[in-house]
């Protein structure tokens, strides 16, 4: 990229949570490259870099297919998510990629109305332009949670 | 207005949670236009198009009139927010009225220390220029709760 | 300063989080001028000008050796922080210095996965360029907790 560009870095961030947490699921994917690679796992296990075992997929049709699994199982029939994103920082720029850090909490909301603090973590995203113009992907999402206590077996993307 | 300036939109919503937060409840009128809309709703009631029963107001003068019974029942004697806000999109702008999606939660801190989660949700915002130069100014905010259970009958506005 | 450049303000800030909720607590006094004041204190002590009994510090110096103190107490081997922040507004420039308001929460998440709401409230800042180009400095920053009960003597800074 000419220069970092913040303001478009935060409006991608801004729209990959509003896609998860409107129920607009379908759109997900389509934020992410088409070799885009996205990982869930706990700051332990990135931390001594360990496999992780949360959530893997290295290809938008793996999020398509994660998409539809999801829809299947009717998972916002019983539960929504927020998002609140803290403040983005971005460390580097080599040869038009940008790598960005960006703390996170999630609560879910659940059907009956209840509320809970589900996770908390920090997105380390590697960032590229899309074909459109003005248009960011992300060719990397990892998405690491401060507790390993996480289970997304089920659940939506963080 | 001449050009979406996204700075002036997170100025505007910053002042509204910091006047909400600091016992400053006599400002939050003065950041609406004088037809200013101001709902509360949740996000099931707001999805099927049905009337909210939360909070409703459709004039600076209804939302001053609430500020004074706030006052009368001496509302921040008890309790104290703290709004917290995910990122801003800005969606549309048409004829100088500007619409953006800011995500929200707001704690409780009771006066006692206790802290709970409050509320989570989204505004959407039409936001258009007042007369002074460079003020911003809600001609409508609605707020969509994610949780159905929240009760705001004598509770600060969100 | 020349102008106000709310985005460095707001990329010192990301700085400031990232190296408590990190584990490189050793960056963080190097945030602070020379003479750089740092306290944390609740709204209610805060509001009546009583002191504070939390934490203080009035150099890099002593801010140094709180974190040797961390670090002998191994503080970070039982717990972590994750800060998210809201809005930061920019209150006032005179004579190159800056003061800022951000509301902020602060979660924490043991060892054993368990992650509850630890803090919240507001920073006051009082920021100056460093010596390094392009570089902002805290002279002072008060940390206004909104609760009472927060106990930070074993904790790590806020």
């Amino acid at each position: 990229m000419a220069s970092v560009d913040i303001a478009s870095v935060q409006l991608l961030l801004a729209r990959y949570v509003r896609c998860l947490d409107a129920d607009a699921l379908e759109e997900w994917p389509l934020l992410f490259t088409a070799d885009g690679i996205y990982k869930v796992t706990s700051a332990e296990n990135h931390a001594r870099g360990l496999p992780m075992g949360l959530m893997y997929a290295d290809s938008r049709g793996m999020l398509k297919d994660r998409v539809a699994a999801l829809r299947e199982a009717n998972v916002y029939e019983g539960q929504r998510y927020r998002h609140i994103l803290g403040p983005t920082i971005v460390d580097a720029e080599n040869g038009g990629e940008l790598s960005a850090e960006t703390p996170f909490l999630v609560l879910r909301i659940m059907r009956d109305g209840e509320t809970m603090m589900f996770a908390s973590g920090r997105y380390l995203d590697r960032i590229v332009r899309g074909e459109t113009a003005g248009e960011l992907l992300f060719r990397e999402k990892i998405v690491v949670c401060d507790s390993s206590r996480i289970d997304t077996l089920l659940a939506l993307p963080l």
